[in-house]
């Protein structure tokens, strides 16, 4: 029943006991090297698997050949990342699925796609082994998080090309807990989200960190007390609030159960393979689900444990359109494991804390919106959402933010509190403005918060 | 592999070869007679089990035994019907599912639920084997409509509480075709439909016809011919217009494809118990599913073919909460099989073209909303959505309708021809007026289309 090969061979009727804490021990817990050599030997058999069947990797690797080229993981490490809009114009292309897809047509079983609101999307084709690898991985790390099949799982996100709630939805029917899949993103459901959950007491819910601030608002517009829902774990993925630990205080505060991070990317489901255990010790990297190294941006090698770098990931269980090293663009710094749940491997403890691409430069000094978050989120006084501005004035970059106070709150002290605060967090000076509560709309999905004008300045000055 | 049996034990890995029209040959086109004989085992099996597990039923029931108390359809008349308001109250008073479910809270997979805005809404908790035989029951009706395996179906209706779009992604995903869930119901959403679908051109469509309607609608604007989509089969649930005949044919010109309607109602899931098939000859009440009793809505007995009257509907094959003589409310007519397709089903020709309680009568005439709208639909020069406003001058009703003209229709020219189509097929006179293209909004979801201000006539006058 624990196997571990490619293609991937579940036996979907196994389940642990539900007081054994691991669901599959030994993938789980054994020697990271030993684990490391076990990865070697499925990258081969998934990059010999896309060469046969890819015209894309084909054309992408050359000469390249796995059975005499790839003899460590330092030979994998100079394969090629892919970059997101390779796939959309290969896309293009070969459509529908593209031509690093590996099945035929009339093997999809489920299509998605990526949500994005401009150029052409993507399309995701996915076979029906594949559909259940996914389910089986999602139901294990869901199971790490302490899920177990007597719970009823709240899914609190859009169901449409979101991959989020589908992939969330397949593990919990795997795993053997109740699903109830109640969608977000229509008027007047969040009033009729918390009502529901007042009502049938779910044990754990799914959504994005900002939704569930946003539910505990309308809760208390309801009457309602969101810890009267007894709900013991929440889980996240979306945005990198969970891993802020003053956004995690104030969800755990709010709802009185436990906050778990997870989620890479929707190319890479099962996405939870960056998924955090009952540890709470951060996000770990599944790395017999998908193989992730956190690489340096710039030579997309892989960086030793202890740095910040970008993670590149690659396929191991994918049988459809397995990616192999796709560039994800996103931040993080990682350390080797075990974490207390005697896991052994990489772990995020911070989570994904940023973009390359949305860091900004601020006289010199690298700023992170999510740090912005983190530092307003933990102050009193702070009304829940916030914009910052950057621009500039002559050739001196500023940086403004506008945050909400509380309605108890005395906007001048908040408003020097929240400055002061920034100003030694972030290291420059940062012009705050209290604007009273429920100025921002909230959002039911990603919380879209930086507006940075340098760049209509530089078009319109042409410097 | 063909079996019948209560509880059902349906062989998962079962498909009929592509090019048998039937999935299940004998259950389909056996004699209505012996099939009769076999409902009625079917009815004291299901009777004997609710009976064993749910208090509700032994309540309502008293002395019933079906062992010696039901040796005839007619007998099984006698049971009085179940309105929709006790399963309310009962829910109300034995959370979370009622005192009518069979199976242990812990043995629930699915939770959904009415979506209703006001009042306690109903919870639906499903169990495994009951979502599995829902899956094969919709797999079964979508197979006599002609869809396989090799086919894309995309759903284009809202996934949260309304059990239409999740029942059809387990008919789709058990007869092994490829599931497009795209939703419906968020802020833009429409328009990406329409570019999904120029894009993967799927094979078959779900949702409901006024979504159908509008959707060609944003095509055209986006500058996308619905026809290029290349869709065989749409197929509807949630409204009467899949059945009017000419909605349907405007779908199937704007299309170039075939509309199938179907649907019973939520609590009945499988819901397509009520489905039409290939021979596109009306709804057929799928009776080795769900076995439904036209009946007169009075005295809740069975009315001879030809008659018509309310569904009273009674599930063979679900286990956790059976509905057993569930009082539709809904109004339709019905005549014997077969069918050209071969089928020995009854048949709804006109399929459910009312409600008992949203017809109204003016001056005497009963009035169907859906005969409103299949009149105006047939018309040149028809814009496409209308407002149906009855009002009371002193004593008399008054009927209005304000419909929307094309813009390059002459305003006056249709005012008249709808005033008197509308006279003729009603039988009332009818003020018609007139109003530009897209005065009304459109819905994602069942359209709402009468407003009866003679309740606040009463109110207000006290007559």
């Amino acid at each position: 029943m624990e196997c571990w090969s490619f293609p991937p061979r579940y036996d979907d009727a196994y389940a642990p006991p539900p007081d054994q804490p691991h669901w599959f021990p030994e993938r789980e817990t054994m020697d990271p090297a030993e684990r490391d050599a076990l990865i070697l030997e499925r990258l081969r058999e998934v990059c010999a698997y896309a060469l046969e069947r890819a015209p894309f990797y084909r054309r992408k690797w050359g000469e390249f050949d796995p059975r005499t080229d790839l003899r460590s993981l330092e030979d994998f490490e100079r394969l090629p990342v892919i970059e997101k809009d390779e796939l959309r114009a290969d896309q293009a292309e070969h459509p529908p699925f593209g031509s690093y897809t590996c099945i035929a047509p009339e093997d999809v079983v489920r299509v998605h796609g990526t949500s994005g609101t401009t150029g052409r999307p993507t399309a995701f084709g996915i076979g029906r082994d594949d559909w259940r690898a996914i389910a089986n991985a999602h139901a294990r790390i869901m199971w790490s998080m302490g899920i177990r099949p007597s719970d009823t799982v709240f899914i609190g996100s859009v169901f449409s090309l979101y991959m989020g709630s589908w992939a969330t939805l397949s593990g919990t029917e795997r795993l053997g807990a109740a699903a109830f899949p109640f969608g977000a993103g229509v008027a007047g459901q969040s009033q009729r989200a918390v009502n529901w959950m007042a009502q049938m007491k779910p044990d754990a819910f799914y959504g994005t960190p900002s939704y569930a601030l946003r539910l505990a608002e309308i809760a208390a517009e309801e009457g309602l007390d969101p810890r009267d829902f007894g709900i013991r774990i929440l889980f996240f993925s979306g945005e990198p609030g969970a891993s802020i630990p003053s956004i995690r205080a104030r969800i755990e505060e709010l709802y009185g159960g436990k906050v778990f991070d997870c989620g890479s990317m929707a190319e890479m489901t099962p996405w939870m393979n960056l998924g955090e255990s009952s540890a709470q010790a951060g996000m770990l990297c599944w790395q017999d689900v998908v193989y992730t190294e956190v690489c340096d941006p710039e030579t997309n090698r892989r960086l030793p444990f202890g740095s910040e770098g970008t993670p590149v990931y690659t396929h191991l269980e994918r049988t459809s359109q397995p990616m192999i090293r796709l560039q994800s663009g996103d931040l993080t710094r990682w350390e080797s494991g075990p974490t207390p749940c005697g896991r052994t491997y990489p772990v995020l403890p911070r989570g994904i804390y940023g973009r390359i691409d949305d860091m900004f430069t601020i006289r010199g000094e690298n700023v992170y919106p999510a740090a912005i978050d983190e530092v307003l989120s933990a102050l009193p006084g702070y009304g829940g959402e916030h914009r910052i501005l950057i621009s500039r004035e002559e050739t001196m970059d500023k940086l403004a933010v506008r945050a909400e106070h509380t309605a108890d709150a005395d906007a001048d002290a908040f408003r020097s509190r929240a400055q002061e605060a920034l100003r030694t967090t972030l290291g420059v000076s940062t012009a705050v403005v209290a604007v009273p509560p429920n100025t921002f709309e909230r959002t039911e999905f990603k919380a879209r918060r930086v507006l940075d004008e340098r760049a209509l300045f530089h078009e319109t000055v042409g410097a």
